[in-house]
Formats: structure tokens, sequence, C-alpha cells
């Protein structure tokens, strides 16, 4: 609510929220639509939605003026994509699952819903009835992205295989950008003999902001699933923070890296598979994929979700691993420091039995032994762990963690539930987790791929 | 151990482990030092470490050749620099602390060993004594980076202190890479009315290597501490992957981020202070720093042990919190999703009473009500948490959490340490966490300021 002062000076000059306003403050000029204060925030600051989709905070003070020139925009006047088929496009179908893709802002209460249909999403980008024939559209539930749950990840490769089995060239999925990359790994690890692409986009800004980036996702990925040769899960998402090119990232190998640009998808440890202008042209930056073929796609969603994702780190407490062996966790993935470091009170001069309570190596033996599957990522996240160059390294190695290359920790997490959601049996899990499965395993890794 | 097949072939050449050899496979040469088959991998395979300091692994068949061309490298033969006084140069001091920087391979046995002394490690750099008078070397213990504790910062701080009080410039301190940036955001905060700079120097290769990067990043530490006017404490690395510049990191804003790259270091959400060149130019990057002045260093190396770093993500279990309240923990980093999410179990159509168990917000609220302190940062990284542009965002916030800005969420741990360190009081908890203490909240964050 606003304060009283402001209230009163909104009464006298008749404007209600969710009115077009101008509002003048000392010699800036404001125009867009006067949103409601929400629950946090100073009451005493004028929240102007400006027409460029940014929310502006005015100050109230005497210099301050206020004028009504229009209605506002009305609630549930969002329009959706008429469908109409087109049988001369490739067919695909699209799964819509949430996120700020399918968002809309209530000008009457400032809330942001998420409440838009696939039809209404597909209205911000129209022409992508001139690039597919947008087959089959379904909705399986709404969810904002970091409210997932494994269990969505099995939904949705079973409905994605469905779909692939069809007469479609491939899908695409709405997402919430949040967690997108971690639904990329388990649908490129539950997907089996995968024959056709999924496209997974969202937007990092809503659609009532004039640089909303999903209608230009929208557009690649239906350039993407239509018109190229790949045959892998891939996150399509700009590629600059500019509105010119999306890149395909490989499902696997791709990372959330910034809270806010539209370009905070990349690639780590590998190289983006294609870049896609939204007028169509597609150039191929590693040609190291999975192509389009004939077969049955098969949905293998078995996983095991007492998985965890552990941090290691200085002064970090290792009785944490315990504490997952006794609530029933099979697998954890550690995040260890440098090339897959855990403390392990050794090292050096300084033999300290102080510093041996800090040591991971009795805890993780301990984990091994009573069959928990312990796997060692880096927290660095580019580059690869490696047990061989260390004595410390060979410490954790020793004790029977399996060390994970160059996945992400984020990846080793859902590739470790995955594989244990199949066996139980620490050397198979061991075999799986060495084994590149769905391009997680970047055998040729090259270190010029850092921060690109 | 090698394979008996192996050895016998060794015998019959008359050639030892340590001896210099030449060895033929099919139709390449290889030059080097016979390396100890160490007790991880194939014993098949002959390890030869080759004059560029790289071990190749040659799988031992019937076309491998091997001779002996001389005697290896001896042990103990490490020069030490011989040191001198240069009163016309800038004084400064050395602390060496253990890490890659500081090791050397025993040809004999394999083992990489931290047993350089200070002046063994600077005899990789003898310039450095044209560059600045090398007044005070410590050595207060060896460790490899990844087994320190809080109580080696508090103990370095204090030592930092008492040698930047004297009549020197500033001080280098030498660091195994893994933690190197936990150290410096300790140092970052924990030194009070910093009048003169630090600089942590460390090395991602061994000097035994033909890489080796640590020769240049001392050398560029001594032109950053005796000839610019920072007076903060700074990572100074490789800047490229090349042997051509360093970069000085504001030390609260770096991060390793390559786990073996010789440029690994990068600042994040921050603009790096300097680049330097070994010959001694330097050109400012970033002006926005703290400059050298007058006055007594004061080391307030108060910190709060019981502090922990935890991640958020899909399928997570939010019980973690409750087991670190029950521990005593008395603060909690959480490194959210996105903008700063946790799992809600409360967005979208679905309210499935089963993901309400994932819910973080409980788990929070309770932590907070019980007087831990919960502080949320991105695993995205780059970019900035915001608790108010999503309902999801302010449930978090609701339930007490402390937003983080756009500090490193390993930065926000130290910090958090150092706070609950001076004052368990929530409400100043979250006043000094939302303060800029030592550069750790850029305030005039760029969003171009990303993976540079």
């Amino acid at each position: 609510m606003y304060s009283e002062q402001i209230l009163a000076v909104l009464k006298k000059m008749k404007v209600k929220v969710g009115d077009r306003v101008n509002v003048t403050k000392g010699k800036e000029i404001f125009e867009g639509v006067l949103m409601p204060r929400i629950e946090v925030g100073d009451q005493d600051t004028l929240s102007i939605k400006l027409n460029s989709g940014y929310n502006v905070g005015l100050r109230f003070d005497r210099s301050v003026n206020i004028e009504r020139v229009g209605d506002g925009p009305k609630l549930g006047s969002i329009p959706a994509l008429k469908l109409k088929e087109s049988k001369e496009l490739p067919s695909i179908s699209m799964i819509s699952t949430g996120g700020t893709i399918g968002t809309h802002v209530d000008y009457k209460t400032g809330g942001v819903f998420m409440c838009r249909s696939p039809e209404e999403i597909l209205s911000t980008a129209p022409e992508i009835q001139s690039i597919v024939n947008l087959k089959n559209i379904i909705r399986p539930f709404t969810l904002a992205s970091e409210d997932m749950l494994p269990s969505d990840w099995q939904k949705m490769a079973e409905l994605s295989a469905k779909e692939l089995n069809k007469d479609v060239e491939g899908i695409i999925i709405t997402h919430g950008t949040d967690v997108l990359h971690y639904t990329s790994y388990a649908m490129s690890f539950m997907l089996k003999n995968l024959t056709k692409p999924i496209a997974i986009v969202g937007a990092q800004r809503s659609p009532d902001r004039g640089s909303f980036d999903g209608a230009m996702n929208l557009i690649c990925a239906a350039h993407f699933i239509g018109h190229s040769d790949v045959a892998e899960v891939c996150v399509v998402m700009h590629g600059s923070s500019n509105d010119d090119y999306c890149l395909a990232h490989r499902g696997t190998k791709v990372r959330k890296m910034h809270t806010s640009r539209r370009d905070a998808f990349r690639s780590i440890n590998d190289i983006p598979l294609l870049k896609i202008w939204p007028n169509g042209k597609i150039e191929t930056l590693n040609s190291n994929y999975r192509k389009k073929s004939k077969g049955k796609v098969v949905a293998d969603t078995k996983f095991e979700p007492k998985v965890s994702l552990v941090k290691a780190y200085v002064g970090s407490d290792p009785e944490i691993i315990d504490w997952h062996v006794k609530r029933g966790f099979k697998g954890i993935v550690v995040e260890g420091t440098g090339l897959g470091h855990v403390p392990t009170g050794e090292s050096g001069i300084t033999k300290d039995p102080l510093r041996k309570k800090y040591s991971w190596i009795p805890h993780i033996k301990s984990a091994v032994d009573s069959g928990v599957a312990v796997v060692m990522t880096s927290q660095a996240m580019y580059g690869r762990v490696n047990p061989y160059v260390y004595r410390n390294l060979r410490l954790a190695s020793n004790a029977g963690t399996i060390f994970g290359e160059d996945m992400l920790p984020e990846a080793a997490y859902v590739k470790l539930g995955w594989v244990l959601g199949h066996t139980k049996n620490l050397k198979k899990v061991r075999e799986l987790m060495a084994q590149n499965l769905a391009g997680e395993i970047n055998k040729r890794l090259d270190t010029d791929l850092f921060l690109i």
C-alpha cells in the first residue's frame, strides 16, 4: 500500500492504480502505468511501469506531479495466436511448462502471473507459423521452474517421447529459466535413441517488457527444430545481449551463468552447436552432434531422487556426508575445489590433529563403504577434475570417489540420479559415470573453451 | 610399480627410474626422465617427464624401445635465491604458505612435495630483486590450500597487519590456488584501515614444468606492491593463457573459474583493477580502488566458524537447513537459482501437497526464528540477486532471508562468518551484510561485466 501522503495526492488528482499517467519529478518526465505498491519496499515511492516495460521507483516529494492521461492496459487483454495448419511446413509439438516466458503482469495488483496459455505465449511470436506447423500443443503443468521436481522431468520425458514418436520434426519446450539447464540435463539422460531434436526455451525478461527475449528464442527454436539436422536436447536462448542471434547449446553442457542477462545460458567445456539468426540463417559452430535419423525414441525415466549436491570449501563440515548417508541418500556429488580436492587434514608439514576433524576423506570412505556413490566435480566449473596430479587428490580417489571428468556439477547430479535409478552396484555406477552417455563428458576438451 | 614385462626390459637396457631416457614408439620419439609408476594407473604404461615438464604415458608394446642417455635431475638440487639488500628499491614482506608454487617433483618417487623454502620459490624469479627489496620473508605454515581452515586466515591476517605496520610497501603472499580466493576474501574483511597492498599469488602449474606460471605472477606482484598506488588485497595471477600479462583482481570479487588454466582467476561482477606486464608496465583498468595512505593497519580477525554454504536445486532436501540449526550453526549462505530462488512448492496452478515437502520456505523461516542468519546468493554467480521481481523471491525474503546483492556465494560465506564473529544480532547482521565493507558489493554493477 502507498503511504497516506501519496494516497491523498492520488485521490486529489483522480488517479487510480492501473491508470496511464504522466509523472514529473524536478526536470524529469516519466510516462507509464501507475503500479500498486507491493508488500515490500518503501511506501513513499511511486512505482511506474514505463513503456519500455521497466519499472521505475520515484521517491515522492514536493517536486513530484502526477497526472492521469488515460486508461491503463486491461486484464485479460492478452492476445492468443490463432492456430492454422500449414502442411507444407515442418510439423512440431510444443510443451508449455510455465516460467517467465508465460507470465503477465496484472496492472491492478502488480503481481506477475503465470497464466498465459501456450497460444498466448505464441502470440508474442506470430511469425513462428511461417516457419513451422504447430501440430500439437500441450500444457502438462504450469510451474515456476524453481518449484520443479525430478518427477516433473519424468513426466516431461515421457510426454516428449510420445510426441517425438508422432509425425513431427521435434519439440519446443517452454520453461522457466532458473533451472532450465537441470531439465535439459534430465531430458538428455532420460530420452534414449533420440532421432529428433528438443529445444528448451525460456525468457529472462517478461513479455510486458520491451526487452522481452522469449519471442526471438521461440523463433530461433522453430528454425532449429524445423530446419537443422541436430537430434539432441538443446537449450536455445539469446547468444548475445542484443536481439541478434541465438545459440543452440548441447543439453548436458549448458549452464545459467547470469541472474538477468538475456544471454545468461552458456556452454561450459564445449562449443555451442549452432548459431541461429531469427531470419532463419543457421551456422554450425560445432559439428560433433547427433544427427536426425529414423527410429523410435524411448523414455527411460527411472530415477533415484535420493541424490544430493554438496560443496566442499574452507571450514566445511564433512559430517554433512554422514547426515546424507543416515537419511538414506544413495548418491552424493561433491563440488570440490580446483582439480577435485576436498580438505584432507594431511598436507604439508603441519599435521595438526584438530585439522583432521575437517578431513572429508574418512567420511567419504565410510559413505562409499556403506554403498553410497560419491562423485567428484569442481566448483571452478570450467576444466576437468583429475585424481592423479596431487597426493591429496589420490586420497579422495582411493577413498572411493568417482572423478567426474569435465562434467558440470549439476549435470553430474542429474546423471547420478539417473544412473542410480538403474543400478545400485557401485562398480556399475562407476562404469556408467565414466561413460559419455549424452555428451556430458567431452573427451576432446579444449582448454580454449573458457568464458565464451 | 611397473609390470614385470617392463621391469625386465628396463633391467636388460640398464635403465633406472630417474634416468634421462630416449624412448621410441613406432615413429614417435620422446626424450625425458623415466618417472616411477605411481600407485594408480596402468602398470604397463611407461611414464616419461618430457623436457616441457609434461608427463606422457606410453603404453608398452613391442614397438617401444627405451635407451638410457644420461643421468636424471638430482634431488635437493633446487637453487635458493641469495638475498641481497637493495635500499634504493621499495621494501616488501613475503609470506609463504604452501601450494603448487612451492612444490617440487621427486624424480625417484614421482611424488610432488611442498618443501620449497621461500628462497627456493624466489629463485624461480630472481629478477624480483631488481624490482623490490625483499625485506622480511616469513613461512608461518606450509599447507596445500584445500587443507586451510578459517583459523589459518586469522593467523595470516594478524601476521599481515604486523608486517604492513613495518617499514614496507606491502606484502606478497604465496598460496595454493584451490582456495586462494577464499583467503583473499578473508584478508579483505579482516584487515581494516588498509593503507598498503597485499598481493596473493600462486601457480596453476608446478615449477618443474615449462609452463610454470608462478615466476611471472611473483614478478607482476612485485611491480604491483612496489610501483602501484593500490592499497587493497588483490589476487595477482595470469590474465591470459600466455605469459604476456597479469591482472590484479579485487580481493572480494575474484574466483577460480578453471581447474587448470593459468588465467583461471577472473573478476566476477567487477573490472580487474590493473593490468600488469612483467616488464613493469601497469595499466589501470578500474580506477575505483582504495589508494595507499598513512596509518596503522588493524587486524580484526573475530570470526564465527559455524557458518555454511548450501546449494538449492531441483529435488534438494530443505531439511539440510534444520540439520545446520541443530548442529549449532549461526549462519547459512544459500546458493539459490536465478535471482535468488529456492523451491517454494507454491507456484503455478499445481499446488500439490507433496510438492510442499520440498519447500525451503518453512525451514528458512524456522532457522531465522531461532536466530540463524540466512543469506541468499545465486549459483549463476554473475549478476545480482533481487527479492522484488517475483512472488517466490518475496516468499524467501519475507521468511527472513537477507539478499546478498551481487556478492559471490563464497565471498558472502566468508563475510557472514566475519560479521557473525562481531554480532549475533540479526538486525545488525542484516545491516552489515547490506553494507559494502571491502568492495564485495558493487553498487554500480554493469551487466556488461560478463565472462571477461
